[in-house]
């Protein structure tokens, strides 16, 4: 059997190929798990003639043995950077291709220094990792299981005169206990007025009868995340609570509904912000629609009213779009969807109403 | 009373006064966060004549007029870009002068096409932050208080039978029951042969009878992190966990007596290496002592044999020696000391030795 990860170097290594580029060099710590799965918070991967080198530091050198195969591991002896010279020297080659969103102008001195000649290259791993592969979605769906149950179990303790905060810390215990290793960012929970501000997190606030209460939150599984939104109402809803709630949700639907390979990102935004702007809050709705989302919470494809990305088959991006009423408060409400081969499959499965999963 | 970050903002313009720069771009979150309170994941400074720019988007509009004061805020319409060729038009300025370890080399191509002249400075941002105002330093105890208490509360937790992942969850619990509002980084709970691994996480793996553990661990108050370790034998330590034990202790115990003003990072480093290594353990220490601690987990100072930082005067940084035997396991003991004006006082205070808090 292929290791997944010897399938997704091949698949990089045909893209130098195409794009004429002899080294590449991996830094960003989510790709070098991608492409090798080494999980320390320190090394680089240089894609070259041969096997693949990864080269990291004392720390890791039993872990890197133990995580990786089918990779050469170099422990640096000083510095990373005169490693990676050496690596570079053994190999032959002296241009090494980056990505530019991966590198920092700090490093990229370095490594002229060092009298390597790194060049920007397009963003090849964002294009890989945005189409999932069967192991990756596995593991979406095992995160997306221990969220999903956790916000079950969060329930019971929605009411009257909890703080943000518990209900924040109360479902980050729920996640960690079914495996998730951490939450996959600092939770949302943002009550009443704090519903306006799409990325507050969590206050001492108490929450009130009749609040909104707006929890956006992620679990984690096998190095991959998942982010889910929801918006209840603690109590019997208002017309105005149960008017903006509907939009949000007509606004949701059609962009999920949207979805298929070959068109645009930037449609699937265009489906629900002309929902909410023919409302007449397009004013209210100041962020974009979605993100992809896997080893990290944000990546590729962006779908946003700028985006370039086109949707194809096996992304795996949130649709989330969004109404926040300064001084009234807000509504999200945030789904992911995987891109298949005619259309597209909502990964996630909680209720969307206002009411939540009607324990309280 | 001025606040801490308008101090700050007068010390960076001094720095920037005497090194010729007119305006200066601030992109690292934490540095931002430091110099005008503003917490938000996406958002930049633009220091230069007059009163800072900060640029940030939609889904913080309410959050950063609420977090800063005398700083004008400005929303980006479009792309964050194009906002900062706005400001950076109306303050009159064209160089705009960046941290190099704190832009991508995507992001300083994006000023570029837009006309605009980004150059790398020194880092002004880390050798202002390398050095704790009062407000930090009563911050950074704060996140001490929560960290020892939690650490003290999981003594009954440690015992044979219990797996590290659940240490290090009930850890973390513990702490964000006390008002950290995340774990400083993934707890580190290394039993047996795992303590081998100087950044293992926290595995599935039972806890044994004369298991030696290593507890790496840290709180968080008001943005500031704290980073603690200690390792315990669980049961009666053998002849050789007392004399590792021993080892790195005495080797800790003489790097922290070590510092003091004006000395060089790298002789603190020297002083526990040279006890490690006299007593024949050189090669299974090879990580450097100590860094420095803030809002940042590891900020400068680096107190590594490459360093090439002094000691100064509020300075805020671990003492971390350890000695790692692949197949037998490890220890490694970690402080925090506040440089005084003539010599250094330790901030934790925990208790070292092989029994921890006798509890168990």
């Amino acid at each position: 059997m292929i290791r997944p990860e010897q399938a997704r170097i091949s698949r990089l290594k045909a893209l130098m190929k195409a794009g004429g580029l002899e080294a590449f060099l991996v830094t960003r710590r989510e790709d070098v798990r991608y492409l090798c799965g080494f999980t320390g918070s320190a090394g680089s991967l240089l894609i070259g003639p041969g096997q693949p080198c990864l080269v990291t530091d004392f720390r890791y050198q039993l872990q890197s043995r133990k995580e990786t195969s089918g990779v050469t591991v170099v422990i640096q002896k000083k510095d990373f950077f005169s490693a990676l010279r050496e690596v570079a020297d053994n190999l032959g080659v002296d241009t090494l291709w980056f990505e530019e969103s991966a590198l920092t102008v700090a490093e990229l001195k370095k490594l002229q220094k060092l009298g390597l000649k790194p060049r920007g290259a397009r963003e090849l791993l964002r294009q890989l990792r945005m189409r999932k592969d069967r192991r990756e979605l596995a593991s979406i769906r095992k995160a997306i299981g221990r969220a999903e149950r956790s916000f079950r179990e969060l329930q019971r303790y929605i009411k009257p005169g909890v703080r943000e905060r518990e209900l924040g810390l109360t479902l980050e215990f729920l996640m960690r206990e079914k495996g998730s290793r951490k939450a996959a960012f600092d939770t949302i929970v943002a009550s009443a007025g704090n519903g306006a501000m799409p990325h507050a997190t969590a206050t001492n606030r108490r929450i009130k009868k009749g609040d909104l209460v707006t929890i956006d939150f992620g679990a984690e599984a096998d190095g991959y995340f998942c982010d889910i939104t929801r918006t209840l109402c603690v109590g019997k809803p208002t017309a105005k609570q149960k008017e903006i709630h509907g939009l949000v949700l007509h606004a949701q639907e059609a962009a999920m509904q949207s979805v298929r390979p070959g068109m645009s990102c930037k449609s699937v935004d265009d489906a629900a912000r002309e929902i909410i702007t023919a409302a007449g809050h397009g004013a209210h709705f100041g962020h974009g629609t979605g993100h992809g989302i896997g080893l990290m919470v944000h990546e590729g494809p962006s779908v946003s009213p700028l985006s370039n990305d086109q949707v194809e088959q096996d992304m795996v991006f949130t649709v989330e779009p969004g109404v926040y009423i300064p001084g009234w408060g807000g509504v999200r409400i945030e789904d992911m969807v995987l891109v298949t081969a005619r259309g597209r499959k909502t990964l996630t499965t909680l209720p969307r109403g206002l009411d939540g999963i009607k324990t309280y």
